[in-house]
């Protein structure tokens, strides 16, 4: 499966432990976050073709692509290399588009769910209306600061699949990735609008909240990066199923652990005020499962609290005990850790290259850790 | 250049004459039509295997897939044929997919512009802000309908690449193609960026508006469709050339001719409220040539209804007049005359294959009607 083309580069290509596990990591990082920038270079040098005044663009999604875990590209690149193969810049370049295609999601999800703030940032839409107050142009900042930042998420979009087929990958390998590529950006859609439903419905059950994440958490962040990777190496069915296993399961326990964050964490760590989840009235797991095992009385005061735009800390403070108290947040704990176990479990079961299990098993213990 | 894998359909293969041009023209636009539904079809199955509950998404789809002109499908096949190419299906499911692209650019244009209504029908936010309501589901109708719309026009612009590229053309073809591909898309969204600064800023200069109209609307819906269809065909430098003369030409008149539908059509033709350009405050090339030759008066009034979202029917006589007055729409119709003999001009210096001149001629003749 190995191709002789692909050149290895010394730094990354061998069994790592878990020290040096950790410089590889940082190592990976930089090297998405190279790609990345001289990407956006290119697109800015396009789009000063088009107008000098588009500026505002590149700089608002460079200050966003600053930031985040990188977490969806480090499971794409890791997925190649569980199936064998040497390490690749190209395959850098490619996994490194995963990172403008969360830069859509995030810039047209904070546009839908009007969050003030992004990593402890002005959201881009705020970002843009406050431009727009500062320069004092005419008709309502708010709406230019929509329209602009429903702009920068088509581009980073379109701009997803240009930088992934445009990665320099032989055309054979892109072409057994095509149809995972279009099924992930499809399936994050879909299960974009499910919660919104949700939302909207109010439905509030626990299995409910578990299909949105499993369509908007875990097949997208986790186990779709993870099969991309392996489907431009050529995997065979076993490590794909593989994958699927380790994904789903890995992708729940990090997304209950965020929906845990979004309501104990800490505004510096999360990057948005504390409790913003609850002003947003987010139907999570960890929501639901409170609401179930509720008393009357704490479930009027939920009922009351959630998704309250002018939610203060009294009121944050009064949901925090109630999902204490409920049990729910010790349940939800208990499901991280049963999911992260089946994680591993399911790594151990599968086929996949020794150079990236003590990185993929990292990655699942990075889910577990309480960081409140 | 014409490859024995492609296979000539009876309809279409022939220098056709003016009356099988008309005949023609209806038939490659059923075929586009065939070409969508098969495909949302696909993408249906694939969102109700995500959750029953997304079929809201593809039914608004079909509703705005229905309507169109089929304009960029048009150019696109017809430079694919200028390039002396037979008629192919695979060609036309390629750039069938240009509609969908446009669904995404009319389905988030009217997010951002607030427009109540599209070809007649409600804007597909206020589609599903109605959805809301009848429900009687909870938060906010607007913002769900926003959601929405925002979630389908990403779908839409996902799919755009998903059709074309799986189209069934040869790998080495749509290679060719897209550069232009990507480049169409970064322009549009760069064009609508600074549409979108220009009504803020209010410039209201001729030049500002005759740059968003290039962008927007004629490499976007002209040139770079022409030169997509070329490109998939493998046509060289010369014949690039003239589609870019041609398209560029023409679709400015496209254009124009649509500023001035935009304030003096027929409601029952433009699908749009009268006056409803106006409401907006669109800045188009016909009111900054209005705003520039009027006097003192004429301008305060051109100023307070602008923009206004409350302008009624008086005040849109009112601002009829002025335009008429100022000798604009005179002028405008001039432009219209000289964009359209420019355009046809270039056809004739092009190497155009004879099969294609008809059809390119009778695009070029329609945007010189006067429809009101």
């Amino acid at each position: 499966m190995i191709s002789t083309q692909e050149r290895p580069a010394p730094a990354l290509d061998r069994v790592p432990g878990a020290a040096a596990a950790a410089a590889d990591r940082e190592d990976l990082r930089r090297r998405v976050a190279g790609a990345l920038t001289a990407f956006v270079d290119r697109q800015q040098a396009r789009l000063t073709s088009v107008g000098t005044e588009t500026g505002e663009l590149a700089g608002a999604l460079r200050e966003l692509l600053g930031g985040g875990k990188r977490l969806r590209p480090a499971f794409g690149y890791w997925g190649w290399r569980g199936a064998g193969m040497p390490d690749d810049d190209r395959v850098v370049t490619a996994v490194a588009a995963l990172e403008l295609f969360q830069a859509c999601a995030i810039i047209h999800d904070d546009v839908m769910d009007h969050s003030e703030t992004r990593r402890g940032r002005p959201s881009v839409h705020r970002r843009f209306g406050r431009l727009h107050g500062v320069a004092g142009w005419r008709g309502d900042g708010d709406s230019f600061g929509t329209g602009a930042a429903i702009l920068l998420g088509d581009l980073c979009l379109a701009w997803t699949d240009e930088m992934f087929f445009g990665s320099g990958l032989e055309a054979a390998r892109l072409q057994r990735a095509r149809p995972l590529f279009d099924e992930m950006r499809t399936e994050l859609m879909g299960g974009q609008y499910l919660d919104l439903l949700e939302q909207a419905i109010g439905g509030g059950s626990v299995v409910g909240a578990r299909r949105v994440i499993q369509y908007k958490s875990a097949r997208y962040s986790v186990m779709r990066p993870l099969q991309l990777g392996a489907a431009l190496a050529g995997a065979e069915r076993p490590l794909l199923a593989g994958y699927e296993a380790y994904g789903l399961a890995l992708g729940e326990a990090f997304q209950l652990r965020d929906d845990v964050l979004g309501v104990f964490g800490d505004p510096v760590e999360t990057g948005k005020p504390a409790g913003d989840d609850l002003r947003e009235g987010k139907r999570t797991v960890l929501v639901a499962l409170a609401g179930r095992s509720s008393s009357a009385a704490q479930g009027r005061l939920l009922e009351r609290h959630l998704g309250d735009p002018g939610l203060d800390d009294d009121g944050v403070a009064t949901v925090r005990e109630i999902i204490v108290a409920t049990g729910a947040l010790a349940e939800v704990e208990r499901m991280i850790r049963t999911c992260t176990e089946q994680a591993v479990a399911a790594l151990a079961a599968s086929p996949v290259d020794p150079c990236a299990e003590v990185a993929l098993h990292e990655l699942a213990a990075a889910a577990t850790v309480r960081r409140f």
